[in-house]
């Protein structure tokens, strides 16, 4: 969609979707001999969803993740975000949401890390992966993010698609 | 305030308030299944803070912070240090504990990590942040550490206090 | 062995195996006060896994290492991948295992970290250490990874096992 | 002491004291809400550890650290070393225990980290920190590591000792 004076409008992002192995966290899962399974979050990429949330974007976590159910619904109630239920090809399973939602991939911002993300890397209006991501992700996603995941790559992307929302409402008001 | 040669004498911090989560953490929130939730101090920041303590110089930890308050209050009993209860905005609370010690913000340090520590950033004596602070928090600080949060930030901060306390009163002495 | 046209034809791996302490993790142990032991896992490389798994290659960690036995099985067993028992010479349990295959060396992928490994990295058609190795496995290694155990080594050993099956592929398809 | 060729022969340890916080471990101490703390260790120092073992060297921890002494004994017997009763000043036990064993402060090896351990530093005869250790102890140290703590700074120097145990053997037999 071109602006008023030719000028591309960035897309307006309303919905985002995003990994938590590997995006979210740095990809480690701790095990113990008891069976206690254990990952990392960082409180900087916690403070960047609820920038988001609070400029109405919902955020969706993909539950096809290596780390159990029980251990990603505690860490969406943290992070106040939704769980989507997801398959091996998430693509099928998102497109369904964004279509209930009366919304396009181009108001869809995603965030991926291994193969599973690659058709959704493709086709979302705004898509990044951490810097750690392996080659495959890398190369389907618009954007690489500078940190590693776990370590400020959620906050990396989010600070983007707010840039890009401030761009949008200024491109609107001339 | 300019001492006797006209040289600056270096503020006298009498008091300092400090973040957990990202400066005496590296920012990481360690979540299990069973809710259990952990995070990681580090030996060289705990030895900086004792070594301010033992120059008589309070250490108070900001109660508004992502780990809940339990964990919060043990790290604070381990490192004999307090805990400020404080809001969304530390600024208004933190004002009052000054006031209260008969104390001005020039005899503060304080170190912060991000959005919600701004303002304390601008008005402290000294303030800093870990070399991996987001940019907004980068931005306030009087001092940018070289070392990450939980990796030596508060004991490279702590160094710089005592140096510059030893400044003062060699110059006092002059 | 030369393919049709003089070119040597890369080796077929249809056996690997692998230490878990230092090459599937970053070789931390975590210890508690009430000994429960804990390590990490990385996403990537448990992706990897499947990867060789989806390939017909089956993958096989070393019993010889200093986690304890239970942790060592759990996490065998969430790779789906089989523990060899082995003693503190692995090569001379490992001999009799890939005999039993009806297999040879160089049909055989191994990854190392230390000591007890440099004679299967020796002989195996296809080795590899993680970057961060200790020389006496990196000087026996045919290839030292860029990435450090527990951070993609594995995952990166795999991608050159099956590009080395893809190449194969291709030659006898000439 | 000089050898016949006027060659000063390098010192034969045969005994090793060791901070655990911060050189066998990154310095890192974890924390839960419940209370449980954790730490981290190397299979590389612990195998570094067992190399030294193996030739009769002795291996001491120091029991004055900020880890609990039970955490502190379990890291221990995991690692075959003893725990070494030591107050804020370990020089004056250690010397005691120097004694006791009918030995000179040129026949051991010290690993520290912080200010409580400058003196031990410059006295034994082969003395280390890690890379990251902090300004006071890396100035009163002989060698510094190349590796952070926790992640091979004992292998490095356990090979260090061994080397110098080497040449003085081969100088011996000249």
């Amino acid at each position: 969609s071109y602006g008023y004076f030719g000028k591309e409008t960035p897309e307006v992002v309303r919905l985002m979707f995003c990994n938590v192995s590997g995006c979210l966290t740095d990809g480690k899962i701790f095990i113990s001999a008891s069976g206690e399974e254990m990952v990392s979050v960082n409180t900087r990429d916690a403070t960047g969803l609820s920038m988001l949330q609070k400029e109405q974007v919902e955020v969706g976590f993909l539950s096809e993740d290596p780390i159990d159910s029980t251990l990603l619904k505690k860490i969406a109630d943290r992070m106040k975000c939704k769980v989507e239920k997801v398959g091996k090809e998430p693509l099928n399973d998102l497109q369904q949401i964004v279509k209930d939602k009366k919304l396009d991939w181009k108001d869809v911002a995603f965030m991926g890390f291994d193969h599973a993300d690659v058709k959704c890397l493709n086709l979302a209006g705004l898509s990044a992966v951490p810097g750690d991501a392996p080659d495959v992700a890398s190369k389907a996603a618009k954007h690489i993010c500078q940190c590693s995941g776990g370590s400020g790559a959620v906050r990396e992307f989010v600070e983007r698609i707010l840039r890009q929302k401030r761009m949008a409402k200024s491109q609107r008001e001339q």
